[in-house]
């Protein structure tokens, strides 16, 4: 890459070369997810479609990426002492298995009311690994940063947050770059969007390999924080939005991530639930996948056509399939009423 | 190979070679499907298990390999009369498709109380193809064979049984050499099982790669008429099983697959309904496929304990994803109630 390439990213928390680091660090120990294509869905939006499978990633969603090359990155005194997270969602399976791969303490600060899957799943990951444990908090009456900066200082740990750090954002681009190394140049990219980790480490990893492609972020309708902060000019904080997609209820951009987006994203679009259970349900009946929520956010822009390719090669990250197999059940098998969120 | 390996096959319907044959044909056609792996379920097992994941075959079924193999082989005649086949399940679709893509009419012959998603399917694939219909009949009133002979002396096309086929056999067994040409030798296979035509396929194409591979075949526990048969040393025809496994809801074993089986397949196991439903779960769960019952029964073996690899290598024909959304939603959604066939 010469110069005037490189400076399309100048001045960005990443660069293209963290992405390659990246992509050197998880080889081997991610999984190179598969890349899926249907007839049905070309034919159904006027384009060539590819979705980047990391339903079938370890732990089942794309997080493994970026957690893993951030605590790969740890030194041996942070490594020691391990790794805190707070999630109740992916980062926290995420942030415990790649610890546990990586021989280290993780502490998961978790709300008392999370899900007793994702509980179970985390600290199946965790299981052996010393000084590692589920933290819980009551959501409505204790701070979890102040249970994490308490940990933190009184354990030695260090605090892995889930999108706004360099090194999980150039993890989390390592599946555009994947993408793109196995099927070509692609005129379009879309990417699933809560606090934007994986799109603006997509959109590096996809600008850098296709200087101009139309990198598309896809929110939830109920929770469109960066379209809003992309018009205003400035990170806009909302509240903590109604929607079936868990992993976007995100309420502003971080402050990495958002000067990532404003440079290299094109645009920000929104879909519905009733779209997201649609597209859900297209994955399953059509393509024989079980796919999250959030996951099926960036398919549902085209293939419900808020976004229309004529023609075009359009790549989808298909972010992960982590969902309790009742409720997953109840969104597929259901009326359109289930599809809303409550 | 050489002569003394090939004695093994002698006398067969299908021989190595015809599988060599069908690869070539379904090259570019067919799917290559993935094969996908899961720590969890080897660690549940004991094993080092590959699944072989024809659900993402086209029309969701290793079927289409058989089929395409067959019609591919047609002569100018046939081709430009067309294939007829009965058939509520994957035959159908894949029958139609085949012949779709090859450009000649089809006929299928389905039970009026077909369910209307396989209708819609399998007319979807026939529009547009001159001379293409369904022809539905009464099930209770109506000889589907009478039919089938009538319509095909009438209209001069050829007749494509489910299994009892060299042709369909060898398509099938492409997906046994795929999955061992891509992982490397196994010590165990094992294979979903109807009449026999994707484990007698398999049976050639592992044999072939790794002589005394101990090939397996898996029936649902209402209906396990070829383990019969095996032990009676000849076909023992039973009453339709009531088994959620539709597609392995065959009364006979076929007189082309019962000798490739008693010679070449070590033994046949049973699973429960109730078995099929919480591999469908795991399935869901932990490897995000969607996978129908009948599709299940070979890793339903081995992930319920009915099969115990000890450290070995595991072969899983994971056979098919296709049914109904509501069906679906139900298996995995419900209490151990919903298992039971109706």
């Amino acid at each position: 890459m010469n110069a005037p390439e490189l400076t399309a990213f100048a001045g960005l928390a990443i660069q293209p070369a963290d992405i390659d680091g990246a992509a050197a660090r998880l080889a081997g120990v991610a999984h190179r997810t598969p890349v899926h294509t249907s007839r049905q869905a070309d034919e159904r939006t006027g384009g060539k479609l590819f979705f980047k499978c990391e339903n079938f990633q370890r732990m089942g969603a794309f997080k493994f990426r970026g957690a893993y090359n951030a605590l790969a990155q740890f030194d041996a005194r942070q490594r020691e002492h391990g790794v805190i997270a707070f999630s109740s969602g992916n980062h926290a399976q995420a942030t415990a298995l790649a610890a546990r791969l990586l021989g280290m303490p993780s502490v998961i600060v978790m709300p008392t009311d999370s899900p007793a899957a994702k509980l179970a799943a985390t600290r199946e990951y965790q299981r052996g690994q010393r000084g590692s444990e589920v933290v819980l908090y009551d959501r409505y009456k204790e701070d979890r940063e102040a249970i994490g900066r308490r940990l933190a200082e009184e354990r030695g740990m260090t605090l892995i947050p889930p999108y706004d750090h360099p090194h999980v954002m150039a993890g989390q681009g390592t599946a555009a770059a994947e993408l793109i190394d196995e099927v070509g140049p692609l005129d379009m990219l879309l990417v699933c969007l809560g606090g934007g980790g994986l799109l603006s480490g997509c959109a590096v990893a996809a600008q850098a390999r296709v200087p101009g492609i139309e990198v598309i972020g896809v929110e939830p309708e109920a929770g469109n924080d960066i379209q809003q902060s992309l018009a205003a000019g400035r990170i806009v904080k909302i509240d903590t939005p109604r929607t079936i997609a868990d992993g976007a209820q995100t309420q502003a951009a971080g402050l990495l991530t958002f000067p990532v987006m404003q440079r290299l994203v094109r645009r920000v679009v929104t879909v519905s639930d009733a779209q997201l259970v649609s597209t859900m349900r297209f994955f399953a009946e059509r393509m024989k996948m079980v796919v999250e929520p959030t996951g099926a956010l960036a398919a549902a822009a085209v293939l419900e056509g808020v976004v229309q390719p004529r023609g075009q090669r359009v790549g989808i990250i298909v972010s992960g399939g982590n969902v309790a197999l009742p409720r997953y059940a109840s969104l597929i098998g259901g009326g359109a009423g289930d599809a809303t969120a409550t």
